[in-house]
């Protein structure tokens, strides 16, 4: 006898509910990326956009901002829009980030990268275009979006992108190789180079819907504390996983004699500071005053047990 | 006895006038940017960005969007805004462009492009930031830029710089180096690279006042013309004028073995061709119905009539 849903017990039926929902969100998000990320960009570099953004990556970020929408009760179209441009600016950003004068790495998401498959030129103008193209989905013409949304969701990704974002980040991240961050040197970095993004993929989705100020700052609190279990885990992974389960070169951030949550704290008392912020994050939600904010606690737990 | 301006003819008086205008709007321009490029971004950033896009450049954007506002008697912060904006993606596409991947150029304005000053990487990141700041610019918080005017802004601004727009042609133009374009082809590379932007910073201006349909194409048109224009001076520029007048290094298209309008079309008709385009953005001015149009007019010319 096989078993039926109402044979399973309810963290499983919970688990199975949230894998069904997270399908069909990634379903959505690749078909929208597909009819957004245009084929016929010209010489190549719609093939290299395509090639950067569709059928890789574990859409992190988009699954932030549809759990929160939807926490919200948010507009569906604009949900899905700041989905995909937070997902352009991710995946620009690793183009870039794995070019020669940057990483130089050669892999990612178990494929060539952009620069080794298309060369150098077309990666960085790839780079740069799907940069655009983020800010492009979100101001759709006329009121399929309402246009104070459109503005309020290009102000919270520029911002989490630019100097004070994840650029600035990187460019710390590029200022420390070989030397030793404290702690607190670590966590401005990674608050900034993955952190901001992670943080306005939640406020996006926020931003989709109807909030007040306390569970405003109640999800804000909890991006922060995702984005930054989310950064130590990769240290962790990084260190314990083989590049073919990473998808990525593993030891990377060793070998260049990058500061990590693992260098500077340990791998156990970084494993435990992963479970702190897990907890922070689930009391964040549990502050927000939302009604169901199911899909955001699984994406917490589903970011520090990942194994890849 | 000196002269007064009542003695001076009405072409020296719109002459000294313009000037005047045009040195007014740079102030302003450089003062904005000086305040809205942070000097404090990490690591190095802030001064990067400050290098590549202070006190350097003929800010043709920006007077573009300033002076289409002034005839549509557009929103002031909001014109100043796109502005700054439009002069960020220049300057940013400038940064990515003079990289050793892209055309490795070594000088720019008159001094050391940014790779050269501040390393590849710190270049690469401050073309990202200042895209990213763009956006930022145009989207501040509350409301002092109507909300729907910051996304009609974002929306125009992404659009031409993006895939279908700048980053687009420079794909093209990189996929050209060594082989023959005809006019066609020159005409479609050049209409994205440089010709988006400088539409989009008409449109940008007209935006932030009140056109009519047919004024909007008028000036859509204009700055079509404008920006091609604008092309084929460089052309011709690049052959006839010395590096030192330029700021950049002179006849690098040729050494290149890129296509330019003195190579597709020969000097002379590459000169008469600028005639005419300017004789276009004038007749699309007239069509407008706009009541004043004289800096714009001005602008026209002082494209076509440059030295450098």
């Amino acid at each position: 006898m096989s078993l039926t849903s109402t044979d399973r017990t309810p963290a499983a039926c919970a688990a199975a509910d949230f894998d069904g929902w997270m399908q069909a969100q990634l379903l959505r998000v690749e078909d929208a990326l597909s009819r957004w990320v245009p084929a016929d960009a010209p010489a190549g570099l719609g093939a290299a956009m395509r090639y950067s953004v569709l059928d890789g990556g574990k859409r992190l970020r988009p699954l932030l901002v549809l759990a929160a929408a939807e926490a919200v009760d948010g507009h569906a179209e604009a949900a899905l829009r700041a989905a995909c441009a937070v997902e352009l600016i991710h995946a620009y950003s690793l183009v870039h980030d794995d070019m020669p004068c940057m990483d130089n790495d050669v892999m990612r998401r178990g494929k060539p990268t952009v620069h080794v498959k298309f060369g150098e030129a077309v990666a960085m103008l790839t780079g740069d275009a799907m940069q655009a193209l983020a800010f492009e989905v979100l101001t759709p013409e006329g009121e399929v979006v309402p246009p104070a949304l459109q503005a309020t969701l290009c102000r919270l990704l520029s911002r989490a992108s630019g100097c004070e974002g994840m650029a600035g980040g990187q460019a710390i991240d590029l200022a420390s190789v070989g030397r030793m961050l404290d702690e607190t040197e670590l966590r401005d970095m990674h608050r900034r180079k993955t952190g901001a993004l992670l943080r306005a993929s939640v406020q996006m989705g926020a931003a989709c819907g109807r909030t007040d100020g306390p569970a405003w700052d109640a999800l804000s609190d909890y991006g922060w504390s995702l984005g930054l279990a989310f950064q130590v885990v990769d240290d962790i992974l990084d260190v314990t996983q083989a590049s073919e389960t990473l998808g990525k070169t593993a030891g990377k951030d060793a070998d260049n004699g990058k500061p990590t949550y693992v260098s500077v704290l340990g791998l156990d008392a970084a494993r435990r500071y992963a479970g702190q912020l897990r907890e922070q994050a689930h009391q964040a939600l549990a502050r927000s005053g939302l009604a169901d904010v199911r899909r955001l606690a699984a994406l917490a737990d589903k970011v520090v047990d990942r194994q890849s």
